[in-house]
This record gives C-alpha cells, sequence and structure tokens, in this order.
C-alpha cells in the first residue's frame, strides 16, 4: 500500500481510537424499545462520520424499524464500485453483572478494547469509513467508486435492509461488496471467509388439552403437549446427528477436494476444539466428516431452546397444554430455503404425535453463500491481506450466517468480501466481548490498501 | 343419625358458613415465605375451633417448616378412635386477574363459596371439626375416640406430617384415618375412593457443552443439551404411552373384575371427559383399556414441564449448554417406588446420548394406596352417605396421590376413608375455586352420622 497512507493512519492511531470509543458509548441496543433514541443517535453519528470522511449523498433512510444510512462517492470512472456494508446496531448487554468494565465505557485492557459493539459490527465497520478518510486525505480521491449501506436492525433479523436491497437493485449496483463482521481464523493469520451457511429459524408451537390437566386425574388418556413436542423433536434427527426430513440432503455437495485439502493445513487441533471452546463430553456429528466438515459445509439441525409446562422449583403436576420450540436448519450451497421449509413442514405434520397439534412458524429462510476465490476481488483481497499481516492469507468457511451476503448475491448479482479482523474468542453477543485494538488499526491499512489496489487492477 | 344433630346442624347453617367464611379469610398460602404470619394465624384458627369442639390436648407443634395442630378427646372406652387429617395451607391465587371475587373474601354466587381454600382443604376438614363441635352440643359426649393432625405444608410437600407421623406412631394409634379432600363422582353421588395411586416425583437436569454455543460455529459437532434431554425423554414412552423402563410393569396387577364391573355402571360418557374436561383433538393412552382402568388402575409417566436454551421472542442461535425436564410416574398398588426410582435412574443413564451428562433428582416417592372397600369403617361411611345423599354410595379410585393416606397406612397401619364432599369442576389450584354450599351442611351432617354409626357399631 502507499506509504503516505499507512503513515497517516500510523500517525493518527490514538485519535482513530478515541473516535471509535465515542461510537461505542452510543447503547444503540436495537431490541429494546426504550433505546430507540439511542439507535437514531447511532444512525446521526455513523452519517456524520460518513460525511466528514468525504462521502457523498449521505442519506438517514427511514424504514420500517430502524434507520438505515447511505452514502456514496461515485467519482472514479472506470474503476470498479464496492459497496460497503455494517450494522450500527448491538446486542443487550446482559448479565451486566459479568462485565468487568461497564459495556457502554469503552476500555482497553491487555491491549483490547472492551465494549458491547466493538466486534461486532461497529469496531469493524467504523474501519472503512476510517479506511476512506485516510485515502481521501491522502490522495484527494478514491481509487474506486464506493457505496455505503449501513443498518440498525441486524441483530433483530435485519428484515428493512433486505427489503431495501430488493427493492433497490439500481441504486445499489456495485461490483463488490465489502464485510467486515467476521474474525481471524487465528490471530495474526490473515483470513478470507469464503462460504457461509444459510438458516431457517423457526418457532413450533404444540398443542394439547385445552388447559393444564391435573396429571393425577388425567394422566394415562389425556395427550401431553410437552411430552408431543418431544417426541416431534426426537425424529428430526438420528442418534449420529443425521437429519430425517427427507429429500432433505439431495442437494448438499461434498467440499471439493482442494478445499477440503486446505482446510487440513489449517492449525485445528480437535482436543483444543474440545476443551478450550465446547467443553463438553465428547464432540458429536455425523460421522466420518471433519469437525471443519461438519461445521462449516454439513448442513446441521439444532433445537435452540423448548419451553413448557411447571419448570419452577419443586414439584406441580400438571399436563401441560402447550410447548414451544425454537427450531433451526442451516443449509450449505445448493440447497434451497423453500424447499427446506416446505419438506420441514410436511415433516412436522406427518410426524405430530396423536392427540396432538402443532404449527410451524418460519422467521427467518436465507440460503448459504458461497463465493469464487478466483474473482478478481478475493484475489487482490488475498494480496492486501498477505501484505498486511505477512504471512500467506487462509480461505476458510464459516458455519454460520450473514443473510445480507445472500441478499446481496440474489438481487445485485455480486460477491462479498468477508475480511473481518475480530479474533474467535471476541465474545460476540456475550459479556466481556472485546476488540483487539492492534486489529483495528490492522483492519484500518488493510482496508485502505485493499481499495487502492483493487482500483489500481482496474477490473471493473 | 341422630334427628337432633341433624336440627342442631341444620339450624346453625348461617353461622357455619360465617365462621368458615373466617377461616377462609386468612391467606395461608404456604410457598410463599411473605405469608408466614397467616400460615400461624391460620394454624391459630384451627387450634381455637378444636378447643371450641370440645377436643383436648390441642397443641400447635413446630416443625421445620409450618406447624402441625394436634388435638384428640380420648373418653369412649372400647369405642373405635378416629384420626381426622386435613391442611390448613392453601395454593397461591395467581394468576389474579382470572377471579371474578378476590381470592380471600369469600363470596357465594349461585349456591357456590368462592375463595382460595374452600374446597381444597380448609372447607372440607374444618367439616370434621363442626361435625364434632355438633355431636358434642347435642350429646354432651362423643360416639368415638378422635384425633386431629391438621397440617399447613400440604401445598408443599407435606414434608413435617410425614416425618412426624413416621416419628409418633404411638401418639397417633387409631383405627382408622379420616380425610375430606377429595370428590363426589358428580353432584349428589355419594362416592368413597378407595384406591389412590402413588407418585414418583423428578426432575432431570441434563448439561453439554460448558456454555451456550454459537450455533453456526458449532453446529454440527458439538452436544445440544436440549436436544439431548428430548432424546433421552423420548424414549421413555412408546408411541402409545407405553412406559419403556425395563420392569416397570412387573409388579402392576388388573383392576379385580368385579371392580371394573362398577366402574361400567357409573355415569361415565368419554364424549363428555373429551370435550368437557381434556379439550383435545383425541385421548390418547394404552389401547385396549377403558379411561377409568388408564387413569385410576394404570401407572403413567409425565413430563411436567420443560426448559432449556433460548425460549423469548424471536431468533436465537444458541446451541444450550443446559435443559431441565419435570417428570413423574403416577404408581399403583404393588410398584415399589424404591424399585421404580433405581429402574427409572438406571434407564436414564442408559439413554443418556452421546456428550450429554444427566442427573435425577428425586423430589418425591410415595405408593399406591388401596383400601379394602370390605373394612368396617370404609362400610360405614358407605351407609352414612348413602344415608345423607338419599343414593347408593359408588366405591371409585382416583389417579391422583394423597401422600399422607400411604403414610397411615405404613407407620400406623391404618386405612384411610377418603370421604369428600367436593366436585369435579371446582377448580383447585385454579382461580374462582369454588365449593358447593350445600354440600358443606351435607358434609357436616355425612360425618356425624358417620361418627355415631361407627361408634354404635362397637367395632373397634
Amino acid at each position: 500500500m502507499s506509504a503516505a497512507t499507512q503513515a497517516f493512519i500510523r500517525e493518527r492511531r490514538s485519535q482513530l481510537l478515541d473516535e471509535l470509543k465515542t461510537f461505542l458509548r452510543i447503547p444503540s441496543i436495537s431490541t429494546l424499545p426504550e433505546h430507540r433514541p439511542d439507535i437514531d443517535r447511532a444512525a446521526g453519528f455513523v452519517a456524520d462520520s460518513l460525511r466528514r470522511a468525504g462521502l457523498e449523498n449521505v442519506e438517514i433512510i427511514p424504514t420500517a424499524k430502524h434507520p438505515l444510512v447511505y452514502a456514496d462517492w461515485l467519482h472514479a470512472p472506470g474503476r470498479p464500485t464496492v459497496l460497503c456494508y455494517g450494522h450500527y446496531d448491538v446486542q443487550p448487554p446482559d448479565p451486566l453483572e459479568l462485565w468487568i468494565s461497564t459495556p457502554f465505557e469503552p476500555t482497553v485492557r491487555d491491549g483490547n478494547l472492551y465494549a458491547r459493539g466493538s466486534a461486532d459490527d461497529k469496531g469493524q465497520f467504523y474501519m472503512h469509513i476510517k479506511a476512506v478518510e485516510a485515502l481521501r486525505a491522502v490522495h484527494g480521491a478514491l481509487p474506486v467508486n464506493l457505496k455505503f449501506l449501513i443498518e440498525g436492525e441486524e441483530e433483530v433479523g435485519g428484515a428493512s435492509i433486505a427489503r431495501f436491497v430488493a427493492e433497490n437493485p439500481a441504486r445499489l449496483k456495485a461490483d463488490v461488496a465489502l464485510v467486515s463482521d467476521t474474525a481471524l481464523y487465528a490471530d495474526g493469520i490473515p483470513t478470507l471467509c469464503i462460504g457461509l451457511r444459510g438458516l431457517v429459524y423457526t418457532e413450533i408451537e404444540a398443542t394439547g388439552p385445552s388447559r393444564d390437566l391435573h396429571s393425577g386425574l388425567y394422566g394415562g388418556a389425556a395427550p401431553n403437549a410437552v411430552f408431543g413436542l418431544i417426541e416431534l423433536l426426537s425424529r428430526l434427527k438420528n442418534a449420529d446427528g443425521v437429519i430425517q426430513v427427507p429429500s432433505f440432503y439431495d442437494d448438499v455437495e461434498p467440499p471439493a477436494p482442494a478445499e477440503r485439502e486446505s482446510w487440513e493445513r489449517l492449525p485445528f487441533r480437535e482436543e483444543d476444539f474440545l476443551e478450550e471452546e465446547v467443553g463438553s463430553a465428547c464432540l458429536t456429528g455425523e460421522p466420518g466428516r471433519s469437525v471443519l466438515e461438519r461445521v462449516w459445509a454439513r448442513p446441521t439441525l439444532e433445537v435452540h431452546g423448548i419451553a413448557g409446562g411447571f419448570t419452577g422449583a419443586g414439584a406441580k403436576t400438571v399436563i401441560p397444554a402447550s410447548a414451544t420450540a425454537k427450531v433451526s436448519l442451516r443449509l450449505v450451497p445448493r440447497q434451497d430455503p423453500d424447499k427446506v421449509v416446505a419438506a420441514f413442514r410436511q415433516f412436522v405434520a406427518a410426524q405430530t404425535p396423536k392427540g396432538i397439534q402443532t404449527q410451524v412458524r418460519v422467521l427467518s429462510a436465507g440460503p448459504a453463500v458461497m463465493v469464487n476465490p478466483d474473482h478478481p476481488a478475493i484475489r487482490v483481497a488475498a494480496k492486501a491481506f498477505s501484505d498486511t499481516l505477512g504471512q500467506p492469507t487462509v480461505f476458510i468457511r464459516s458455519g454460520g450466517s450473514i443473510p445480507i451476503v445472500g441478499d446481496f448475491a440474489t438481487h445485485l448479482g455480486i460477491p462479498t468480501v468477508l475480511m473481518g479482523f475480530g479474533l474467535p474468542d471476541d465474545g460476540l453477543h456475550s459479556p466481556n466481548e472485546k476488540y483487539r485494538v492492534e486489529n483495528y488499526y490492522l483492519g484500518i491499512m488493510t482496508i485502505a490498501h485493499f481499495l487502492e489496489e483493487y482500483g489500481e487492477s482496474g477490473v471493473a
């Protein structure tokens, strides 16, 4: 990257950190209505930052829920256009008592910046703005055309941006999207994520008797909604974790041999994964497949929660009238969410036990995404990453889901560079969320470098 | 019964009702610590009532939790001794907003007395005291020897009385116990309950990963505590409701042909039971057995509640670290609770899925009880009941469990006359609990009549 840009960023480290801290002090918790004023303050902060960075047409766009922030700079004719995405909303900080420093007073300890939103995602997408600001200051112009689309609903489903992308493909037209909302494979290893699983998230409600019944007086003759739901859910997977919904695996493809080989070269140790991350008696899942294949390239079904009947202290002898479970399916490339939803609904209906009625509500359904590692933007991003961190870039997948990446693919027809600078132990959604301060600076540099090189590569 | 006793009771109807109302105004909720003063007031009220009725040696006996009230009258040599039991504590009244009149201001509407505790059990055991008071007033003495033991923990497990009975068999020695905490089979039908199911109540806790995990990053390789618990619980019964714990049915005996025939003569309609009481799509349970056999004479297993993972509004993608379920087994005569507990523990351990750890906590374990309908006290009770209500007495079982009846059998070696005057729709433990005012008066008369006849029968 240009020495001037590098020097500009390096000299301003303390100011860059202070600005991010100011942003992190806004408790923009999207799920809590009482924080709506903070959501608006955060959107305003983002808009101001974009203006100061030299972006134009900055607009706070109202939606059915929380506002989007749009901005652009389109004065690099013949150069590619990059669509930068991020989200200014954060998860609630509970349980508060587990935080060492308060969640909305950013605090540096041991080289980490502790605050809710530091890694997810304020600290990461703010790097995009700061990289652009640096490039403008150094060169007086930008190496690529840029659009920014920042949302405030990522932690609550992201419905508004999904709708906006679907309805405004012309306005958002770009060659590639840039998202920093992922982590390095490990500290110091430049990492591009080229695959994300899709997600179908559902809620199943089971009802039995019209009210909770006394289990002494009715036990043996009345259906039990909790047990009915248990019976149904137990049929969804076999003991090896293989999903029993017919035709579910029809479109699943194994990872390419080259990709599989590259995973084998990663510094992955199953014992560490079990002991340091999972912490259970043993790992589980489909036999004969590696852990990385199971979490990155295989579809899964999980029950996230279940509630029904009496769960207080002591004994209460009810036959519960209703019960609910949250069930999701992670999808891999080529699986069609609509087809999966239909097969899932059919299976639930067919397997609902006698005397029980079930209802499936689909809360969201998005496909998996794969990016071709030979795409010019990915190649340039990999080089920029390697240059900054001094190591070869690794290509990984993530078992998680970033629905907006699917929306960009579907509605804009563009791939996404997933260039994140978090670390696996950043504690997203947990107490003591952190972001490594050094990675914040490295991220700004790497993004600036990527934009310079991508612009110069001339590929539009 | 003696015309004088009958007249005495009839003339004092309004006073009898007022006295019960005073008792019902004390919110003696045993599970809520802030009501401890009300528990003490209720115990004091019971002690005073016993004294006024002419009982002697009235004692409020402190326990580890709520006090017992004891009293006796032992001046009928050669006559049998009756041990009267009841409980002065009540269930919490929630949800309050569903009550038509407030739960602790007793209100008569349509011939029913609405109040928490009106049927369960203040209004019922108070009849014993009032019957004794009437007999003393009319005859100057009592037709039998009497002991009263009233507890304040029935709604929270009854541990103190169980211990007291086990430790004081000599003091409580009697020929029969009298309990009014059940209902008529239907309004106007004199009913003696001669069988109760036993109850083993457990809590199963399942743990998987050491903390809630992100289902995208770990789904496919990490065990899920909620799903593990679901798998385990689903194996406890087959689709017909048959319990799969080995040897569980070994000691179960079918009801005698005569008992089965008597059930067939009861005015039971399966359609009404389904539509008016259960309210589900259909009834369930073991094929080839009648509803009454299934709820009265077959053991069952129910999951009363389950909790684990995320159950709030919307979507959260966790792999839960832990989950808990409340599971009980209802037992029939000859099943040994200790044997059942051991087999259950073994089954749970053997069926716990890979990667999951389970722990079974047994909250209570009591056997089923059967009373011989040819016992002299039962024969006299049946006659007294028929005399008062003008119909033949029916002998039924209840699928419920009254642990104290088992304790009386085990530690005192005596049967219990279960002579209750509630109705199936009294709403015990529910909002708008009620007790039919007429049944309160009929109960006092029937109990007085029973004590007179049982004393005269001379069988000690």
